[in-house]
């Protein structure tokens, strides 16, 4: 599995065979056909067992939003772990093949989709929701909210990743770009009074 | 030029030979060749003429924000337009190709980037730095400002097409996106008194 993922991104999936596969893994042929039926499985496999972890990293950062006495500073923390994680070469690379994929293997590539950044924006939709319920937040449509969030974060230095392979960004253009994101965020969804929420934190409780 | 178009977009770079480029052309693979040394000339002329054309459209919407009477409409009906072109079948799919590409030819996918996503930025940017020193609205980094609001409009249908590639979206949807996109933006970035702008639009004008 390793040696066909560092294989599949970096040279694709048409230009990887299972031959230099097996002798990346320093097996047989015979044996990676053994284990995965054929490249297009194997492919599959890889695709989703990686998408799939992507969840539990947005589950991660979103735990303890509710808790946090200063929201904008928990959002600003989040924002800044999300854009981190997304632009981590590895997963720039896997969504680049993905998307290079996506005409010869549609259904895979709408999966990993649902998996990965659909799944990430529901699992802070739930977060979302939840802040609004208890006054934190603005009442509003959560998954609206919790895409306008991650897109406001991630898409500028993403897109520009995307296309500009050799792309570095600096600790402190990372930064910017998350905490103006959420900057906008609070000022659209923002709650003009957060004194007044009752959402389970220290400063909620009566005195 | 149309058939190699033709070809690419829906076969993809390797998916492609010069002799089936002639034969769409129905012109001798010599023609083919007395035109455009390589495939790799051919595929490189066609990426960059295509998003070449991209600012002209952008910068057909911008052109008439300063003189609109009505700010938040203006912007809307240019969120919607500008959504509708990104989202069109053969624009996604140069995209996805040029995305598929960028391992092979960094230089020309990083060239792209600049001249179709991050020029209508540029055009965008000029326009609401425009607006915000006539006092339409606030004073921030006009590249800022503008690729939120590019990706505020465009990001989650646009993240959706790339992977989903049979997904359509209804008219009321993509309304949706741009309406709800342009509100986020002006709670953030608009003027809290526009009446005091001096814009140069009728209203602006001493009775």
């Amino acid at each position: 599995m390793a040696a066909a993922t560092a294989l599949f991104l970096r040279n694709g999936y048409q230009g990887t065979s299972m031959d230099e596969i097996a002798a990346l893994a320093a097996v047989s042929k015979q044996t990676v056909y053994k284990n995965f039926a054929d490249k297009e499985r194997l492919f599959t496999d890889i695709v989703l067992g990686i998408s799939g972890r992507s969840d539990e990293i947005i589950r991660g950062m979103t735990g303890d939003l509710r808790g946090s006495a200063d929201l904008e500073r928990a959002l600003t923390e989040l924002a800044r772990r999300y854009l981190t994680a997304v632009l981590q070469p590895h997963v720039l690379q896997l969504r680049r093949l993905v998307i290079a994929e996506a005409g010869r293997f549609p259904d895979l590539a709408c999966a990993y989709y649902q998996q990965a950044p659909a799944r990430a924006v529901q699992t802070l939709a739930a977060a979302f929701g939840e802040l609004a319920g208890c006054g934190l937040l603005r009442m509003a449509d959560p998954m609206l909210m919790a895409g306008h969030f991650a897109y406001l974060i991630l898409s500028i230095p993403q897109d520009r990743a995307m296309f500009c392979v050799t792309e570095q960004f600096t600790g402190a253009e990372l930064e910017r770009f998350a905490d103006t994101g959420v900057e906008v965020f609070l000022a659209a969804y923002g709650q003009p009074d957060p004194a007044a929420a009752n959402c389970g934190r220290e400063q909620d409780r009566p005195q």
